[in-house]
């Protein structure tokens, strides 16, 4: 495994064909947050907005992993290229990442038309909220039908994936906890679909009949998506077929309402600030006149206060 | 409950007092966010500093709202004035916040020395890393001993809020998770105190052997803390005698080697970027010459990359 530098353009033509050790190597810069990331994404950019970027998130013990294993078999039953990229919100100091991607390799190894990643946050600035629609173009741009990203359903980064999505999928399952807190984890909020997984359990029916009557009651304006309970056992691999079909007519609703250039629009605008807002943060790391070390150092003291020297950190005197 | 609007200096005057209902309504601005904040907190900035800032988080269902009310009790009974300000980073559409509080309440409903009071993220840019520390602010130069900040602990948020704390207390429980997904969750680096709940149920002594040989293994030098791994029983207010003392002693640790300063320190300079960052993208809000928007369609159509696009949003034009 040679490190040694290749020239951008080459290495984004090589994925840009879909050569898949390219791709990785694309995506290991995101992780290690390169200061190639620049002219890599100036080259993908006319390439990119072709794939269906599909979120799926849940509480840990949903069957997370299962269900987009047999997601991604059912995906490529109909003939659609697929990348999963795995994001874990959940730690900075983790190296559970890449076990996970391991163990989750082995149904599609062999396969040339999945690609499966896992990526940490580093914890900076923005983190996955700044490598994640990164990565998702390098995946688009290399040609892949369907990028998903499967995430740890942990609250707020929660909902900043599905930020990421141009369809969001919740998955639950019996057990995990009742209506109440489905509701306070906010997710009635960000799904596009939901998937009851472990369907053959006790307990099942009853979260779906809660999931529908829920959506029932959410008032939605005339020609808005009402978003479907569907049913699963992952497991067996069972209920994804209607998965993929609920998938793919949501796809055509933001299509027809305009509502995924919306998304998309709303999802570059995060990526534009989380970027500029990464660059002012390093410059303010600069030791300067008036450097945020001291500015930090009055606060403390209380000479200052944190409003009076945003505006000199801002003001750059 | 009249909402007409008191003069600033009038409210501060009355919150350094330590009264009790300009408190809540000078934390009531920083959830709303309010403009009158750059005067609040210019008044507060020479009164704070003096508390001493607690952080309490562990996974749902570890016993954190009742180790939190035992810990108050005990701290009420070695006559430290205590504020508790429980923050909710799971979900910005939660409601849930509220109920906690009137749960939290019934045992020192009847002390003025204690005051309790959830927060809810509002999902805007910095969330609870904009508004936890102004609330800190306002309940240390109201004068209390101990501010008690308890969070769910959800990752990256989990983390977030140790970074705010002069003391980060980790509770775990029995039955809650292997080790393996203690490190997994980083608990293992933010904590300078751990504490076994519900020490009666089986497997308690097994998650504080491994939590110990944890410790034991990772290097730590000359001089640092070894948070200690304790235990206790909430519900029947057992134990927390002991973790006040060493709440106690890991202040003294942090002030005669340093640390306070520098925690204290890293803190202010979280606080003022965020103020910063947030009045930035107020200002990128803006219809402009390269308004964010425009630059965001651009990235969609593929006309511009966000690297390109950030550029201009910074250089304004």
């Amino acid at each position: 495994m040679s490190r040694r530098a290749e020239p951008v353009p080459d290495l984004v033509a090589r994925a840009l064909g879909g050569e898949v050790r390219a791709v990785a190597r694309l995506i290991s810069l995101v992780e290690d947050e390169s200061p190639l990331l620049r002219e890599v994404m100036a080259a993908l950019a006319p390439h990119a907005g072709r794939a269906h970027v599909v979120g799926i998130t849940g509480s840990p013990g949903v069957g997370k992993s299962t269900s987009t294993n047999a997601l991604v078999a059912e995906l490529r039953s109909v003939g659609r290229r697929v990348a999963v990229l795995a994001v874990d919100p959940s730690s900075p100091f983790s190296g559970g990442a890449l076990l996970g991607d391991r163990i989750r390799m082995q149904d599609h190894d062999s396969d040339p038309d999945v690609f499966i990643r896992s990526m940490a946050s580093r914890g900076h600035l923005g983190g996955l909220a700044w490598s994640t629609p990164q990565a998702i173009r390098v995946l688009d741009a290399a040609g892949y039908d369907v990028v998903v990203v499967e995430t740890v359903g942990v609250g707020q980064s929660e909902v900043e994936i599905a930020g990421q999505a141009d369809t969001t999928l919740v998955l639950l399952a019996p057990g995990m906890g009742d209506g109440i807190q489905a509701a306070k984890a906010g997710i009635l909020e960000i799904g596009d679909l939901y998937v009851v997984n472990k369907a053959d359990r006790d307990g099942a029916e009853q979260v779906r009949r809660d999931l529908r009557s829920m959506m029932t009651l959410s008032e939605r304006s005339e020609g808005a998506w009402r978003p479907p309970v569907l049913t699963a056992i992952a497991q067996k691999k069972l209920g994804l077929d209607e998965v993929v079909v609920e998938i793919d007519r949501h796809r055509a609703w933001l299509e027809s309402s305009g509502e995924l250039d919306r998304r998309r629009v709303r999802r570059a605008r995060t990526e534009i600030e989380t970027i500029a807002l990464t660059e002012l943060r390093r410059r303010w790391g600069d030791v300067g006149r008036a450097g945020l070390d001291d500015l930090a150092r009055q606060v403390v003291a209380g000479t200052t206060d944190p409003y009076a020297a945003a505006d000199r950190l801002l003001a750059g005197d």
